[in-house]
């Protein structure tokens, strides 16, 4: 049991090491004997857990899947703001989240998989849209695939200018306003109005879910 | 005349080299050396036009700034929307447009300022919206600043999306899904029934730019 906590916590340190080499340096330039040194770590402890750059890049990718529970709300709507708000919230405040982001937006990281986060953004954004659908929130016309992933791409891109911008300061400033400016096209006005869409719903909802469960981190899925 | 002619040319296979360039290595870790190299030119013709790596970045990130002027119409929310899907047009088909994108995403581009695109687009959006308020084409509530910002940053997302999982292929059509989902947010109903939104929208825009102004390439600015 020991060792097993003790190669989670060596995972960690890796996953650390190459977040903080790959966020510095990019995809293309960052190297292993950069990420082992910052690490602490020998080789064989660094093979044993990732075979490869690509490897580990992807390590860092997986990092932001990994979402604290988001309080379930009659609601399916506001779960998909509230996944949106705290996503932001974290960026804001979890480094690992943000070298994952980034790794994501580095458009010249040629050879790394990125479409991995936009697809799996994407199918939770599919899984809650359907289930509002079902119990009657959106509108007629609405295809949950379609709208899912505009909310996946626009989302990337607002976190994006406001990294440029003021190093994410105004994100949750931003993502409020994208909410704003895309649910009346997918909503039912009922709904519209009752959703809590503030610029703090990101760190209320994170205090919530750490409330829910003070012992554990991240590891749940949406429901 | 002819030495005018010659100088503007240079600069053009220097800014097409740094394209180039940025567009392999990333900002980082390309070299003017490289560029040197690539565009043919002497060390000295190159620091004629462009005194650092920075300003080389600077010449590409402007190059997007040349619009080919959009046909101006009645609506100013079509107009908009006429620059966004032209944009989108020409990152399908533009390597120099592209490479300016690509460098306004590089999140680990340090030392480049990179807010100029976003700021500079968003200007636009703004200038078109005021002029769309002031003719009654928008919802009472909107503040045009946020409204243009939010577009900016949402298209941003949006091709980055499309270029990590199809190099551009369907760029047009999630544009297209785009702007529907954004539009009902903003604009009133009777302007929403007779705007042009379909994915051919930006090659169509072009043809009619080209037709309007066949001897010239993209020197002016949207009216």
């Amino acid at each position: 049991m020991a060792e097993q906590v003790r190669a989670i916590r060596t995972r960690q340190a890796i996953l650390s090491a190459a977040a903080k080499i790959f966020e510095e340096r990019g995809y293309q330039a960052a190297t292993i004997s950069e990420i082992l040194t910052t690490a602490g770590v020998t080789k064989g402890a660094l093979y044993f857990h990732f075979q490869s750059k690509e490897d580990l890049a992807q390590g860092v990718l997986a990092e932001q899947d990994q979402k604290l529970t988001v309080p379930d709300s009659a609601g399916k709507v506001q779960v998909l703001v509230d996944v949106v708000m705290l996503h932001a919230y974290r960026l804001q405040t979890d480094p690992m989240v943000r070298a994952g982001v980034r790794l994501t937006m580095d458009q010249l990281a040629q050879g790394l998989d990125r479409t991995g986060p936009f697809v799996r953004w994407s199918d939770i954004g599919v899984d809650l849209l359907e289930k509002a659908q079902a119990q009657g929130e959106l509108l007629p016309h609405v295809l949950p695939r379609e709208t899912a992933e505009v909310f996946v791409g626009s989302f990337a891109g607002i976190q994006s200018m406001s990294q440029a911008i003021c190093e994410y300061q105004d994100l949750t400033v931003r993502v409020s306003a994208l909410m704003r400016h895309l649910l009346p096209s997918f909503v039912v006005p009922s709904v519209l109005a009752s959703l809590r869409l503030s610029e703090t719903r990101g760190a209320d909802v994170y205090a919530e879910a750490r409330r829910a469960s003070p012992d554990q981190e991240a590891r749940l899925l949406v429901s």
